[in-house]
């Protein structure tokens, strides 16, 4: 075990530097410098990729792994988590692998390029590509029941196709029902109350004082600045996030922030003796999306949550005084059916999720021809939230992921919203029945302290469905969400 | 040569992530992360250590060496530089060069708090055991004249205690002099008009458009804050500059960016084919210094420079609009002989500079007794500043230098100056005869040209002093530097 800790030290230092060479591109580093900047990073890529395929490794992990039930949870996590990564490798024939690195690293411009240009066609025979190493790459792997799974556990460990089926049937009926009342009811909402005219200096105070209010320790953290806001971490004492701002519109960068923010109080509260290992981090997607999700939306966009913080951007935006606390939290909540993913508020978000989780499934199943691709969408699109896209840019050539080869990524952000639901219902207002007032009164500490001693503090020791039913006592189940969302939206929508 | 060529790639690579990790910890990094960086650093040292210590690196460049007759000037240069470093390595004991590594790697801690509790005694064990490490590189390294020449190469390429001995000690009684001649003046000066209240907000635009005028190219280039201001580079695609702003004065701030994008544009212009080698970059402090003094005191510090920038900085810092460009000019120009060598003026700064080489020479020469150090220092402060130190802080344990290991580095900011002068003297005059008026019409790109041309296009092709004479048709010679500052101050002063 101490050969192995002593690998992953080596590991952790070659991802550190990786780590912060990204860090820099995205935030800092000048246009002309990406060329050499890709070299330095494939360069420390090669050396990661040298040690975890050095035979001595290899052989040491298969040992330890005959070895774990002698191992606590936390060993076995480790030794099981490499072993994963490992056989990742050996099945997949390096050269298919390298010939699949490359399409995928050149993928992101044609990508850009097509969708700048409205183009399917030029993006089609690339997509075809990627899919069909994924394919392969599903084959490789193995599976139990469909070519998907093995697809989806490389980001959600423990997920099938099965499990998620049923899930997200659920949630698309209840999610289209709500959409459907709430097309019906007579109250509309006028967000444009929240833009006006801000400079960014003081929306950078304001943002940075908002993260310290929600826990976030800036001894162990920093915001900048870059085009699309992330949070990076080297292990939990340099947990970073960034926010994009606009001078027309405060309220988006302060959500970005809230939702950064959860991500980061993850990071930052691994613990210590985890935080050189490969089980030193959050778990899965799902499970950093149901923090990130929880901040941003159950308890950031919550009535409470408002009360407390509306005199602080009221201050920070002078335009928002004319409103009141009611004003603004509807304006903060308004359901809108849109075509843009990345635009979608907190309801009708999860359909565009399954909208892609189900036509993934199709493509990797070979069940859609390539070119009925964006008809599918285009119909899918109508028939869940009522928009048609009128181009392919605003359908299906909006987002990176496929470019980027990630086939079963998206399904973790709807499972972000269904974990974070069920960790209210099931746990937070189990513990802490005097939730709402915590927060009206900004004791965000305790919900803070109960999510580190029930969620961060595992890091990435149990699969993300087993620590979901650790903590809640039962499995997945999307009529919390779906409750959480009536109980909401009725009485912002009054149904 | 090609597979020399391959492993300076590969060092390059390392060295980027060296570079970034550096600047990200002296920009952003969270204090916590320290800890977690440094085991970064050191571990990709450890890569770099073992990519120059592989014996079949090492035959090869020796190899190599065999056939300078046969290579042109760059290579003889990058085969020369790689086995001076080769040969330093070998000659080193593996054991004693680890040893001091650590003890300089902890001597920088002891240092600040003995400076910020005034105490040398505590300082002094430590500063004994470095200067005897020095001592014995010195020996290992080997020399023709006196040990301390070992280290002056070692910063400063082909530098002799036999040539700096001349020009220093002719700087030296020019520099006395002049100081003579200003204490006699009836002029009093001003300096506190560059005072006032100033946000760092539009400090930091107007330091941005200010390094734009002066020649450096943003989309190869960033400006960061940072405690101390620093440059630093990643090829000549990604060359980076840092300011610490003050609210209280602006000036100090500018200045420092004019300084730092001396050094910047000096790297931004080194030739593309260069820039993954070991000679791809500055050739030496002394040569860097000499760029980044140009553009802050012979250009930034002239009259014409002034009169082109002065509406610039009115309109920046409102305060400066009650006075004249002359008034302005002379307070920039203020020379006050003093105990801080970092916050010297242009003229007494090199008089710091002499100081620590003659204490350096006798320190490495064993002439001196570490008890006397201090006395010795403020008896030479007395000498040629006509100041002296009260304490131990604001005398001999005023500089990290010596902490760091660095003997040998101090006399590189000096010959910066006067490498500078000679430049200007008798070259760009030379080959510019319009200069003053290009400075005054803000034509700064017809100068930078010539330094590309001259100084930068050669990268680390020539040592130092080579590429002086190459340039000026002489060796070093200390009364340009003397005469530039004669010409200047006799206007200033009257004298």
């Amino acid at each position: 075990m101490a050969q192995f800790q002593k690998v992953q030290r080596e590991l952790s230092n070659l991802r550190d530097a990786q780590g912060v060479l990204y860090w820099d591109m995205s935030t800092i580093m000048p246009p002309k410098g990406v060329e050499r900047r890709s070299e330095v990073i494939s360069y420390l890529s090669a050396q990661v990729f040298k040690i975890e395929t050095d035979p001595k490794y290899g052989a040491l992990v298969d040992e330890l792994y005959t070895h774990l039930d002698d191992m606590d949870d936390r060993e076995k996590a480790m030794i099981k988590d490499a072993k994963k990564s490992l056989d990742f490798m050996r099945k997949i024939p390096e050269s298919e692998y390298l010939e699949y690195s490359k399409l995928v690293a050149s993928a992101e411009t044609y990508w850009a390029d097509a969708r700048a240009k409205n183009d399917y066609a030029a993006f089609r025979p690339i997509l075809e590509k990627i899919v069909g190493f994924n394919k392969k790459i599903a084959e490789y792997i193995g599976y139990e029941d469909t070519p998907y799974d093995a697809l989806l556990d490389l980001y959600e460990p423990g997920a099938t196709v099965k499990s998620l089926d049923k899930v997200f049937q659920e949630l698309r009926d209840g999610l289209v029902e709500l959409i459907q009342k709430i097309n019906q009811s007579p109250v509309t909402i006028d967000a444009s109350i929240l833009q006006g005219n801000y400079a960014v200096e003081p929306q950078k105070e304001y943002n940075r004082a908002l993260a310290q209010r929600l826990g976030y320790d800036f001894d162990r953290g920093a915001i900048a600045e870059s085009a699309h806001p992330f949070s990076t971490n080297f292990g939990n004492s340099d947990v970073r996030i960034t926010t994009a701002y606009s001078k027309e519109d405060p309220v988006t960068a302060m959500y970005s922030t809230i939702h950064e923010t959860g991500h980061a109080i993850y990071e930052q509260n691994i613990p210590d003796d985890l935080t050189y290992t490969n089980i030193g981090r959050g778990v899965s997607m799902g499970i950093h999306e149901s923090q990130s999700r929880f901040y941003e939306n159950i308890l950031g966009r919550s009535r409470e949550f408002l009360e407390a913080e509306f005199p602080n951007m009221a201050e920070a935006f002078a335009g928002l005084k004319a409103y009141s606390v009611d004003d603004v939290y509807r304006a903060i909540n308004k359901v809108e059916p849109s075509l843009i993913r990345i635009d979608a508020d907190e309801l009708t978000y999860s359909l565009h999720i399954i909208i892609r989780y189900e036509l993934e499934k199709m493509l990797i199943n070979g069940e859609v021809n390539f070119d009925e691709l964006p008809q599918l969408w285009a119909d899918k699109y109508t028939e869940y939230l009522g928009v048609t896209p009128d181009t392919y840019a605003n359908g299906v050539l909006q987002d990176v992921h496929w470019a980027g080869g990630m086939i079963g990524y998206f399904p973790s952000y709807a499972l972000g919203n269904l974990n974070g639901a069920q960790l209210l219902y099931k746990g937070i207002l189990r513990d802490l029945p005097d939730y709402q007032e915590l927060i009206r009164t900004g004791q965000l500490d305790k919900i803070t302290a109960w999510l580190a001693e029930n969620v961060h503090q595992y890091g990435a020791t149990y699969e993300p469905q087993v620590l979901i039913e650790k903590i809640t006592g039962e499995k997945l189940n999307a009529q919390y969400f779906l409750q959480y969302l009536k109980e909401k939206y009725s009485k912002i929508y009054e149904f």
